[in-house]
């Protein structure tokens, strides 16, 4: 059938196009099936939308990107067949049903995935039915691999690489800013790639973007590791793994992070970038990801079977991720944060201690002994500051960067104490909250520094942590979600008094 | 925040807006979030696109109805807030996590579903959660009287209400057309709904509307069945649990159909019309639906217990599906098949003897014994042809009707055999999709007619079916996949002949 091209500048993300009833009746369409278009030898199926306002009888609505890709102009005449649905379709049907997939389902499946060849629709029964039916290690590395594959590769000319992660989940770990130039500084190569916020108050891309460019293309990702041995880049800019994304903006509006999707998504990235050894730290505790330590062994026992699968050494930290690590939330409080340690601060402890075991982890794991000792010497002799800051330098920021220059929101409100008593618990998911709503991570100097964290003595009174925004509105609804949230819980030390007529009452 | 309506003249079938990225980023929006709109009181809640292009910073774009049903005219301002997701969102969580969903979560879910606040991502997440997970009697039987509570209902002055269901996959079965009449003629009062073709070749409703009206209104097929006893409707028109057709658009492109889905969908449409007794028709064999007498067994179990659950009555017939029933296939074919046999015509005999059967069963149910006889008499007086054209003047259709009426396809092709033989099974999907091709459902005039079915005897050269169609190229096509598909296998008597050398060359 010939139709005449129409442009709609809608783009749904999906590849689609609008048919009138009448046309699609003729083809024997129904909503949603798919069409193969050609035009002057270029070939694009897309998915039908049937339409009898914006389309008339006769013509095709490329919606979005549709019409460059295939190259039809406004009224150019195309050529339209009906198309069968991608064999993935029934890949997926496979895994709802139980199956184990082949290596060449998950292949094509991912293919057509990273092709945008998948509704929405289809999208969200793959996500679905991956974390009803889960995979196993021999399909996940095969899932890994086939996101690797269909994304950019980044090869070094010689090794080992070094790569470190954390699953996330636990706000204020900023130790990627400090992690990545000390290793650098021992000798290392350190390609770190790095996501923005989901759902968190910064993603380390976020933090990074307040004091140096983020948006690396491979080549750059490749020189400067090359050159200065560390780099700390955004990964949506590399199209490392682009399946994942688009598997991403499926699950978030489900709320669901399909375990082997997750090892996968991890993987794929490290493996994109040629990772030899591989640290993956993994916050434990109440309002984490991860809240058991049982459940924290298996992903760490899952993470380095993957690994042997994929050729990449890896070790796991399951760390403390019961209340944020440092004091600082935030992308500009989380570089002042790292950066003053850079400089020689000795507090916060838990962003130190941590920075050193992950350090140390991968120093032995490239047969460094005494790991944790070196990191804490480089730390202490200032050739990590000197190194993060060539790495600045080489993202285009400030060669002589100070903590001091990181600019935080203008406005600014103490939340203190209503009474005496030491901290007894932390809610992570409620500072995010708030974090959030003064600002971050959109807005860079929004976020919060807390005072007292848990198993601190409080004076009724005192400041129990700081709420920072760029705009006052914004400050005002952050605090009054502070003061309904109650994120920090303060316990007097009499936990329960019995005056003597109690007694008699009973 | 204050927006400016536009208006953006494309339906993707959800309720959704189109939103600048900047002020996505300000409320805080990611793709597919969701937002409450205000606008003189009316509120609406859209699931939202970003867009840098066809929208500008501070204007909304409305898509389809959106603009209509929330009544802002364009350049109208419209306040928006950030929305949560609806709680079905959790519930469907709580089906793939394999928890069964209480009465008021199904509520929830399907009012959701209805009123079209679930994105098709989440609808998908929910279809394939339910197929993989299943629902027990109990669930299905809440999810079935939600749907019902959703839509119309329809409730006659006295009883008893018969009803009947094919559950499908074979192909042929025009047997509704002679049920109701009979039924009818009997005394009782049979409100018989029924869909247009899917996949299949004709629905009942593609057939009867060869010769009378199926769109009817509620009170038309109150009215009609009160007073002639029997009605032939489309359910399309009624908005019979509407949550139906919602779901039927997501499980279309994934080709499934959840067993407890498939339950609710046939019960919710009898429970709308009130029936009391019903009969449901289970076709099996190869190329059906359901391929196994045990699996017949097992559906047919479920319908029974379920419709304890909804108090109707309800018996169900195993029969024989591995070939169509009767010899036409098409929506005019199958009509002069069905007019022939109340005009008093005693072959096909699968048509003839499905119909006294069903008939037979529904009679019993409602105390007649010896319903079969009933049946039989009440076709071979005449008394089911009277009714059947009372039927079709009161849905505005020729009270004179006669099978000589009804036009078929002007092309026809004569299928021949290669060689003689028997006929030793019948390929259901194949002849569905000959008859497709040749332009049935959508054109009333194309199909086939079958000549020989299994077990006849067929000499080189006799016809073995006929295609019909509209038009010259579709049969052109037809034919050449009938040439391809075979559908119709034709064994010669003897199965081997071995030669004597054979057993030298052993």
């Amino acid at each position: 059938m010939k139709l005449k091209a129409k442009y709609v500048d809608v783009d749904t993300g999906e590849v689609s196009v609008l048919m009138h009833d009448f046309d699609c009746a003729e083809l024997g369409l129904r909503e949603r099936d798919r069409v193969r278009m050609c035009f002057e030898g270029k070939t694009v199926v897309a998915i039908v939308t049937t339409s009898d306002t914006v389309i008339k009888k006769g013509e095709i609505g490329l919606m979005g990107d549709t019409i460059h890709t295939i190259g039809a102009e406004k009224g150019g005449v195309v050529d339209v067949v009906a198309a069968s649905r991608p064999e993935s379709v029934e890949f997926i049907r496979h895994k709802m049903d139980g199956a184990e997939l082949t290596t060449e389902e998950i292949n094509t499946l991912i293919a057509d995935i990273s092709s945008r060849s998948l509704s929405n629709i289809e999208l969200s029964a793959y996500v679905t039915a991956l974390y009803i039916r889960g995979m196993n290690i021999r399909e996940t590395a095969d899932l890994t691999k086939a996101m690797v594959a269909t994304g950019e590769t980044i090869k070094f000319d010689d090794g080992p690489i070094y790569d470190f992660h954390s699953v996330g989940g636990c706000p204020g770990n900023k130790i990627t800013l400090l992690v990545v130039p000390i290793m650098a500084a021992g000798g290392c190569k350190v390609p770190k790639t790095s996501s923005r916020a989901i759902s968190s108050a910064a993603g380390t891309a976020d933090i990074v973007e307040t004091f140096a460019k983020v948006s690396l293309t491979p080549q750059e990702l490749k020189s400067i590791t090359e050159r200065i041995g560390g780099v700390l880049a955004w990964g949506g800019s590399l199209n490392l793994a682009p399946a994942d994304d688009m598997i991403i903006k499926v699950e978030y509006p489900l709320g669901i992070d399909p375990h082997a999707q997750l090892l996968a998504s991890v993987m794929s990235k490290k493996k994109a970038v040629g990772a030899n050894f591989l640290v993956i730290d993994i916050p434990m505790g109440e309002g984490t990801k991860v809240p058991t330590m049982e459940m924290a062994k298996s992903y760490a026992r899952d993470f380095i079977q993957l690994g042997e699968q994929l050729d990449i050494r890896v070790e796991c930290a399951i760390t403390y991720g019961g209340q944020p690590v440092g004091r600082a939330i935030g992308p500009a409080l989380e570089s002042i944060e790292a950066i003053t340690i850079l400089e020689g601060a000795k507090t916060p402890n838990s962003v130190l201690e941590k920075t050193v075991s992950i350090c140390g982890m991968l120093f032995e794991m490239g047969g460094d002994y005494q790991g944790a000792e070196k990191a804490k010497q480089i730390l202490d002799s200032g050739k990590a500051l000197k190194k993060f800051r060539e790495i600045v330098a080489a993202q285009g920021g400030d060669p002589d960067i100070k903590s001091s220059d990181i600019k935080v929101g203008q406005y600014s409100v103490d939340v203190i104490a209503k009474q005496s008593g030491y901290v007894g618990g932390i809610q992570n998911k409620a500072l995010v909250r708030i974090a959030r709503t003064a600002g971050s991570p959109k807005d860079k100097g929004a976020g919060l520094v807390i005072s007292k964290k848990v198993g601190n003595k409080v004076d009724k009174g005192e400041t129990i942590f700081t709420i920072y925004s760029e705009n006052e509105w914004k400050l005002q609804e952050a605090l009054k979600m502070a003061i309904r949230l109650e994120p920090i819980n303060i316990q007097g030390m009499v936990l329960a008094r019995v005056p003597a007529f109690s007694r008699v009452a009973l």
